[in-house]
């Protein structure tokens, strides 16, 4: 069996996210990537959580997208993962149905950054993508999803390093990180801020944005070369 | 003891309907149908979830609505399950009183389909049946329960296999599905889309819907002969 | 040790209110009411929930007021219980914080009768009582709680067999009933109706009442005479 | 290995405030102060709470503020809790990024005293801080943050004994009490008053406030030495 180790933590990873609360049923999926060996392994499609086991995991080439080994469909959102492993420097991608988050993207609004709970994880507000055309639709769905987040962060200059998430509009959020752990963690706090940030715009909508260098002081005290949140 | 396999079937999902957190209570019901043998099993009336036993469960003719076997009282919904098994093309039928679905249904809203979430599993959004007139309350009330519901699929010319789920007017949700683990998937997820629509609904009234394309897309990805979602 | 079997049904039952989630840390008590021996027993005041014994329960007498056995002080809320046992016919008091049905004490707002789950439950709107002038606060607090319950009660005509329920303005709800369970059981449901009650106001705040017809059905399907709901 | 039982207190109560929900990932710290040692003992910065030890707690200088033994990086708001020591008469204190708090220090709004369950707890409305300057965030943030609530409390004249908690402007609550447990119970019961405050601010803005001595009754039934509620 190849990528054994790969497919051990996309299992494993897989087990967390399913007991995370984010998913549910068989919504959401998780990848993790193996440049080096020129491909990704996947959770496959519509499996439940509770059912997968290692032999289940799919090792999808990244430069063809061709299932490399065994007869399990690979998760119908691979060539999105793809996309965002083709251009942006992740190991892993998540993706997920998350109640708060996914009522953002489904309205079509950015999740702002009102506090350092945000700031401590996002720097800035999290994009949504435009809506996607007919054409992007009607062919090659999944992998024109990719392609949209990628045009939304070039269009915005935005660094897919210092913001690992986005709303794809009318459908759900994508999160990244420098691991499986990682990707779930911001998938946590994407939520996590989704909820605090809805519950506040309900209540106050005309409430303060929290003072740029606030924003910077918090970011910047657990990310980069200055960080000095946690253990050296 | 009649019906042995469908006792069982109806004991084992009532258990999953009442971890399922979508009742509360001895609120809700579950049946299942076996049209070659002409009937139905269904859950009895004000018993609670967890002193449920396969001898509970009550056998009822579908052509009659007499109980064939045992001293159960069935559930006081069971003509309305008649009714939709007489109309509709389904194998179980589900009634919750979830928390989000019944608050639609009490306002008699119907659950709008804002995004893929919804559009994965219903196609348009949930309808809600008029309001009962007081002579079918009076009398036969929950046999013209199941009467107002096949008339509102009938008259919107819906079609029950592709919206498996309605909102009944100050009431609450019932569902149906090709098995009883549909039947539940589909009551779940309905409470998941009235959350997502809830919360979007008072943050963004006016937010686009999503483009009839991408509604058509994910519903034809996992349902019908162009479905490509899940395993072979 | 006297009173028994009330000190154990009342224990039980105030371990089944804490694993309820309708008290957080000491908040809520309850008691049982035993007409024939003069006397109801309730919950010490201030003990955590996962401490009470047997031997904590007080036995006060309904008469008096009085503390008849033992030296742990009863629920500061005693004297509110005993008026209620006093003006109304029933056999358990509970008291809770539960969050919604608070919130609705708390901005005086009736929980209104939206629907059929309410209607099983609660033969119309939850009513608040009046707040309580300074000198009924300043002097036996606790005993015009009680009082200006029943008068709420009696000012509108309305029976506490068919709502037993009541939302103290700027304080929280009590229930009682026929029996702990029951009691407990008028907990939950206020809650739950509060919770759809709070989130149909905030969305569809002028969506149409069910017909008195209804609420007639759905009520006195459940209760009196003409019950058919349950088990004979 | 110093300070051994106020590590071990400190890890208890780290684990009790794991296992409230009241904090997420890494987020959130506690600490427990010894006066006559002179030192306070903190959780490290950036561990797990489930991988917590009492080797891994930090024993802090209450003086300097320097580390006192061992390797482990203290919280890195361990600064913020020197400075509510040196201005407040307390033995613990905790920090949440609970989620109904944050959100009303994130939107700057005071949580309003509106009941009774506030009324048991915190005597007035719970305060938010004002902005902090960019100089204050650009050199100390983490000291300056505690200078700053204990500024909120001196030019409001308000007791830190009888509001234990404050929401710190775009960041999140702290609490403090006379116990690592009873600061704990302030940051359970400032979340579960927020979530009341927010609901029936949303419903019922202009709902009237309790009475004065109504709030001052349930205070003081608790609090001071006319206090009757608990066990004496």
């Amino acid at each position: 069996m190849m990528a054994r180790e790969l497919r051990a933590a996309v299992l494993e990873a897989s087990r967390e996210l399913a007991a995370s609360g984010l998913v549910m049923g068989t919504f959401g999926n998780l990848s993790v990537v193996d440049r080096g060996a020129g491909l990704l392994v996947i959770k496959p499609s519509g499996v439940p959580y509770e059912d997968l086991t290692a032999a289940h995991m799919v090792p999808v080439s990244l430069e063809t997208g061709d299932v490399l080994e065994g007869s399990y469909r690979p998760s119908s959102d691979t060539p999105t993962h793809l996309e965002l492993y083709r251009a942006f420097d992740c190991a892993a991608v998540v993706h997920t149905h998350s109640e708060y988050a996914t009522m953002f993207a489904q309205t079509r609004t950015p999740i702002r950054c009102m506090g350092t709970t945000h700031a401590d994880y996002f720097h800035g507000d999290v994009p949504v993508t435009r809506a996607m055309h007919e054409e992007e639709i009607a062919s090659e769905y999944e992998r024109n999803t990719g392609l949209v987040i990628v045009e939304t962060f070039r269009e915005a200059g935005m660094s897919p390093l210092e913001m690992p998430a986005v709303l794809v509009a009318s459908h759900a959020p994508f999160t990244w990180g420098s691991s499986a752990g990682t990707a779930i963690e911001h998938a946590r706090v994407l939520e996590y801020v989704a909820r605090l940030e809805w519950r506040g715009r309900l209540m106050a909508p005309d409430a303060p944005r929290p003072e740029p260098f606030l924003v910077d002081k918090h970011y910047f005290r657990k990310h980069g070369s200055r960080a000095y949140y946690g253990q050296p």
